[in-house]
């Protein structure tokens, strides 16, 4: 991220988002078993693949979010863990043999190919049930809204990583392939494997920050817009880029015949889109002022990265 | 279950499970998907898996233990739902190839063997996630201290399914496979694997119901006792039944070389733990009187079952 940063975003809102990410990835290993709890093995398997080296944008955009709506960063750490395990759960699901069938996944190789397919099962169900479970565990001195609002975002990502969401989106992508699906399904499939969970973190994050009705509609548009850009932006990477940027095979959506944003729109057509997608998600953010510069940066962070 | 459970409980009693048992399916079937709602796969193997036959003792549990404390079961069935989509998420995992490879549950095909392996991943995962997202649905008018309760229950379900719970169990049964193990450790894996979401589903029954601390102690050593007592009769059933009263392959810890209670203590040995068990649950319900008389029932029929 950081080589494309530079050039989207000022060196001080990368030094911003750098701080974040220390400060997530010390939340993440405080609320993960040890590797030498009992079963040892199970918590080494949640390790492996939740420290492989992500960009944790999803928490950065937690964070962001809640910052767009004058939130604090304590209120949403949980939230920033949870969204994060969430995604490497779907990832190790997906790079499964009877998925993806991936071997190589930022640059390393995946958790069934380490510790096995059982183990890469169970690890990913480790991580989706502890997402849930740390969001459960509330102070005892909130009171009612507080309370309210951290059930609230519980339901948000359930309905995110669901069936109409997360794994919905996994089903159709593995239904699709080798079919030609026109581009209404296309966006309804991204929409659901990748779209969902990113709304969820902007819109999670600002309902933790207390932010009213208007600014969520707000900010949904901004997430919608910046979802399916993302997905544009993976297909034309996965089209152009070689598997030393990427971290993982590359070039393979072509190979299994995937309809893509790339073989669909073709590859000027797909960078047009994304910039466009861009210029939508920046336009609803306009009311924010200020407050939304850590958002906006993540925005171009998105449309602009390299791998 | 109702052939074992003329000997075990009253007919009145087992008439009462029945009316349960009836609300409970009325309720999962409103909490899943309809199969044609997209995308349709999932959706027809979530159901499935989910309407198979099960005995429903988890949502049992959940109702009896509330009943015990003066809980009403309208406030419960979020939990009841949540505790049997948790159950067969687990089965469905552990039915997969990579895991324990079983082609019969409950007498039918296997989820994978219906819709394939990636299929019943993620039917597993939808089924997890929902349990949490029905469990964040909580009421607008809801009051601090239900919101409270609501959480604590997920919370306490959340332990119980993690690593040191369900999932903890089923990687030390996948590592012991094999492996002549010593009784305390075949014990720590059962607590685990079986025991943590029976015990979750008793106590978070009564949580919800606004139990008091004695009462969850009380509660906590019933479950725990019939947590391990539902494991050993699962043992002596493996051992002594056949795949048609079963439902699913028979015999299958023997040929696996898996440790069990049987192989562990002897036939009589494990008949003789199973009714110890049931004693100790037993005795610690005496403060409850003849409110806990389902429950109590429950803890008859798990030790008295055929199957």
């Amino acid at each position: 991220m950081s080589a494309a940063g530079t050039a989207a975003v000022s060196p001080e809102l990368e030094a911003r988002y750098e701080a974040w990410r220390v400060r997530v990835e010390q939340a993440l290993d405080q609320a993960l078993p040890a590797e030498t709890d009992w079963p040892s093995t199970i918590h080494r398997a949640l390790r492996y693949s939740q420290f492989a080296g992500g960009k944790r944008i999803r928490p950065l955009l937690v964070l962001a979010a809640g910052e767009a709506v004058g939130g604090h960063p304590d209120e949403l750490m949980p939230l920033c863990c949870a969204v994060e395990m969430i995604h490497t759960y779907s990832l190790v699901h997906d790079d499964l043999p009877a998925m993806d069938d991936d071997d190589l996944r930022r640059g390393k190789p995946t958790s069934h190919k380490v510790f096995g397919e059982a183990m890469a099962i169970l690890a990913g169900d480790a991580l989706l049930t502890r997402a849930f479970h740390l969001l459960a565990e509330a102070p005892r001195a909130w009171d009612a809204g507080r309370l309210r609002r951290r059930l609230d975002a519980m339901a948000l990502l359930g309905a995110a990583c669901g069936t109409t969401g997360l794994i919905g989106g996994q089903v159709e992508d593995l239904e699709s392939e080798g079919k030609a699906i026109p581009a209404s399904a296309l966006e309804r499939l991204h929409r659901a494997k990748t779209g969902a969970l990113l709304s969820a973190c902007v819109r999670g994050g600002a309902l933790l920050a207390g932010a009213d009705e208007a600014a969520l509609v707000a900010l949904g548009r901004f997430a919608s817009a910046i979802g399916l850009a993302f997905q544009v932006v993976d297909d034309v990477l996965d089209a152009t880029e070689g598997a030393a940027q990427l971290g993982k095979t590359a070039g393979k959506d072509a190979a299994a015949r995937k309809a893509t944003y790339v073989s669909v729109h073709g590859l000027d057509g797909a960078r047009r889109m994304a910039a466009d997608l861009l210029k939508e998600a920046l336009e609803a953010l306009e009311a924010f002022g200020p407050r939304a510069e850590a958002l906006r940066g993540l925005g171009r962070l998105i449309v602009e990265r390299r791998a």
